[in-house]
């Protein structure tokens, strides 16, 4: 079968370089342009030393001519700079998966707000597609714009789910953990190992910016909440981010038939697993993967209790991203992606 | 002035060392008996290298006749154990710090529940103070039995009590994240590095033996809450817990007079410092010390957001039971205590 | 093109579970039987959850019958423990690759001073290929008894053979650091996290088992060197391992000739990076693959430092295993192992 | 007892902090001026969070006058800055400890090889002692100039100093691992927990600063060694340096003997632990102290191998200055020093 000519934007960053790991695997896609702005005419194997298949391959300054031939471009900057990008992009017919936030919320002014800056291509917004596909599966199908979903957000949303209106009006508490590959590849004081190891802390309590786009989903496919509260923290390890989620109880809830519920809410999601009772999610188990372990319980006060785990590059960044490019080509959902994690 | 006579009981764990730890630098306290069950009749500093002051002391077996005469025993044995001890040795005078759990609950009925055995001498219960001086600093001046807290207990209780009847029919999800030596010197599989590194999970879902402890002390000393859950995860860190405590929205709470009435809570407790507006706890801040760091903020929609970061071996063990120990018997409450914290 | 028959036994430690990893992407292999003594019966997923692929697939029991049929055995056993089987299964045709020591060193004699047992089948020492595809490509080419080198051994060896006869009577002191999974999957003191992070350490100094056949390989291939010293270290990670060799000087040597020559030597070895000058390898650009990274150079006084850099579950366990079957069955020699490192 | 009057120039680093940890507890010396260029002006503790003794000092700028009437100043700044800065400070008779290289070589043409920079005040060199108490105590008694040892420089030395006139001739070959608060407070991309957790690798190779410093010490106090070669490498850990020195083999030694003439040599040295055979040094096991431990055996070819673990920051940095300033000053050597270490 012919491959598909595809482009990587971003590459010299955790999650370009995450996209390319899974893509040396592609059967489907060829990766035609590498694209790394300050590294540039740089042997790509040697800013990405753990990506031997990309020696030989010259890292290439951001040209808008290179790119227009493609079938699909990944787009990894940093917030506020692809949505410069994409309509351009789109305009000539190539599809885009952008993994920044510049396309994830509908409604222009959050932007502001959220992430600091004015959107410049509003009228995009609306065509954008959420790239979870365990929501917006048969959206994704052919879709030309892709928001690639927040690392946390990913989580947090395949946590509520499948409860659907069960949600409504409960309050719902989130603490996560994050690795540091989180933050990208910045060196700066809070991220070396040197302030970092034995330590473990809270950042942006209240405002981060995956909190709106966690909102609009629920709003759109899921049900209200009466409240959502999120704390995201550092956690000594550079991969990885587990959310456990705290819900308010339901009387009437039975732990057996809600695992039951998520079970089925998955069943066609081949990413995605429940864990049986007495079970609960472990950053490790899927490292290195594109997948998600989802685990549940009530605690003797009546309390839902929804823990999922991820890698942040993985089903959390670059493993989506691919995941969403394979249904909006037509290509198998699970093309590229089937590597096993990686223990211990 | 003379020095008051002391015993450490269960030296050969993380806890037994830690005390050992700090009153090599106390000034009032002798340490004329040190127990290591399973090592007795090593050289101290043999077991625990670290602790050099020890060399030339014989790690003894458990006899009450040893402990006859002192003034104060530590008592750093797994739960169960002390419960047997103690009514032997107050009814001798001893006066008794215990690190486990055996006497912090006040209903004997609770003892099979959380921890599995029936309580061999629940007439004591009632004597015994619960060492968390921030509350109970009155109590514990001349107490003759002291049971030290949990350390996931201190955390939660430091970070709600000064909120008083505030928390009054609200909801508490709080999410801990704990180093590994809160397992203690045990060598299982996933305490591990192998396992543990690179890692976070969630363990004791809804049924971690805190709990009671934790709402027996806010219906006390602080205020009925609406409902306490808790959900307890393992970090890739050696030492350390940080709770994040997410309280339900009180509309007309203003953040400032929070941090205020946190601010004048604390102001005679030398150990527990209220950051900030815009700072958070950070675990490595109060590594090795018995301090806790007290951050406090409000998300947009009006959740109360509270975190306390301390050591589990410090402020959440035996630096706590010297800080009650000093109180116990009449010394100053930081003596021993004025280590500073290990950075980075 | 039809698959081979392949068995792996040990699969529930950590080299057994690696083999798994690599064996879902490996075309040419088919895994019929999965074999974990003390595990026997439970899903195999269940027992390695990083192993999605293997849900619905039972952990068996030891039993030669079972292997009978089967093209070639990855047998991952303690030391000691495969002696007893590989006779009766090369009698049935079965190709073995074995990943302990037993079959290792050529001579009886060395196995009751190195590994504390005595031989069970000496005669077969002899038709055993040392696999160390750098060194023994063409005696692996359709052998039927493969004794898969240590982790150490691999990385001094890599580091050491290109030197042929200039190493004669030149001596070599190394020191090496492995992460925790090479003790494997044991729970011991002190390979907790809480003793090993933030620790570092020598063990089996002068006495790991590594050495004999270290000596061993170079005497039969490379050059008699005029005395090896080596120092195994544990560090504070899961996997790698870092072997830095420091060869005594040789006054003619030029640094950029001896790359050249090691360069050459690795020039039809896909998995083995010579490094050009001024780069040093790193454990983490390895992690989770196949490959070496060499990297040398001469200090002001003239000696030759090497160092070499590999997973030791990659390169130096499961992934060379597999490398060397690949030989063994004639297949082409990188089948299965083209997966990148996982970074960061 | 009157207090002496002490300066620390360079608080904002990772030396300067552990300076002010172990000076809380020092009874003879009083900290009058705290000095951190960069941070000037702000509250010491928020800078420190750590320490909270400091809370409401003011750091400072750099002003000779302010160090003036001072007893002694700890200098800890960049290499290159307290060449500039000493020959004031001494003219005006306060005595210094310098942290840095600059006053470790006694031969001002090894400044502009080993350090970049020609040497401001060489005529200084010859008077400055070289703060290896162990081996210059005498020396330091009264000392108006100590150059404090380089972190790898002390345990190399105290590796090797036991061994006299028995080192004459013999190679040695050094390989240490160092945890990153070696490298200074400084954010840059290899110091990111993202890139070292899970790592390890050389670098410097033969060409680290703390060579010609060895070189000279054993000159001077041991005796020639027939070669040097050290590779120094980062471990995934914030502090520890574990020294691993292999020494060409010397036929009549029984290592029996060699443990006893090392335990004689330190035996008035209250910081050096000589091990008990069979027992390695750990880096944990002296972390957050300024002791060091030193472990030796030989190897079946006779090679001997010497280890020495301790913490960078205690005897290879701050701790060795107090130690050095104690006896500058006519103190006691341990005054300050006895805290234990942190484990785990």
């Amino acid at each position: 079968m012919p491959r598909l000519a595809v482009g990587v934007v971003g590459a010299s960053g955790y999650m370009g370089g995450e996209l390319l790991r899974y893509l040396r695997n592609h059967l489907r896609m060829e990766v035609e342009v590498i694209v790394a702005g300050e590294r540039a005419g740089h042997d790509a194997a040697e800013v990405l030393p753990n990506l031997t298949w990309l020696k030989g391959r010259t890292l290439a300054e951001l040209r808008l001519d290179d790119l227009r031939g493609l079938d699909l471009v990944f787009l990894s900057l940093p917030h506020g700079q692809s949505g410069l990008l994409v309509p351009e992009l789109t305009a000539q017919g190539v599809a885009v998966v952008d993994l920044a936030g510049d396309f994830r919320l509908k409604e222009p002014a959050l932007y502001p707000v959220w992430y600091g800056f004015d959107h410049p291509a509003p009228g995009l917004l609306g065509s954008a597609v959420y790239g979870l596909p365990e929501l917006y599966r048969k959206e994704l199908e052919g879709a030309r714009l892709v928001a690639n979903p927040g690392c946390y957000a990913t989580a947090i949303l395949l946590a509520l789910a499948p409860l659907g209106p069960r949600l409504e009006g409960r309050r719902v508490a989130v603490s996560a953990a994050s690795g540091s590959s989180g933050a990208g590849r910045r060196a700066e004081p809070h991220l070396t190992l040197s302030h970092l190891e034995e330590n473990f802390f809270p950042y942006r309590v209240g405002r981060h910016q995956h909190v709106p786009e966690v909102l609009q989903v629920l709003g759109e496919k899921v049900g209200a909440v009466g409240g959502l509260s999120f704390v995201p923290h550092l956690a000594p390890m550079a991969r990885g981010i587990v959310a456990t989620c705290i819900v308010d109880p339901a009387p009437e809830e039975e732990e057996d038939e809600l695992r039951e519920v998520y079970t089925d809410f998955y069943s066609s999601s081949p990413f995605v697993e429940v864990l049986p009772a007495g079970r609960w999610p472990e950053a490790k188990w899927v490292r290195g993967t594109n997948r998600a372990q989802v685990g549940l319980g009530r605690d003797p006060a009546g309390t839902l209790v929804v823990v999922v785990a991820l890698d942040n590059l993985g089903k959390g960044g670059a493993g989506q991203a691919i995941q969403n490019a394979n249904l909006a080509l037509g290509l198998e959902e699970a093309e590229g992606l089937e590597l096993e994690g990686l223990y211990p």
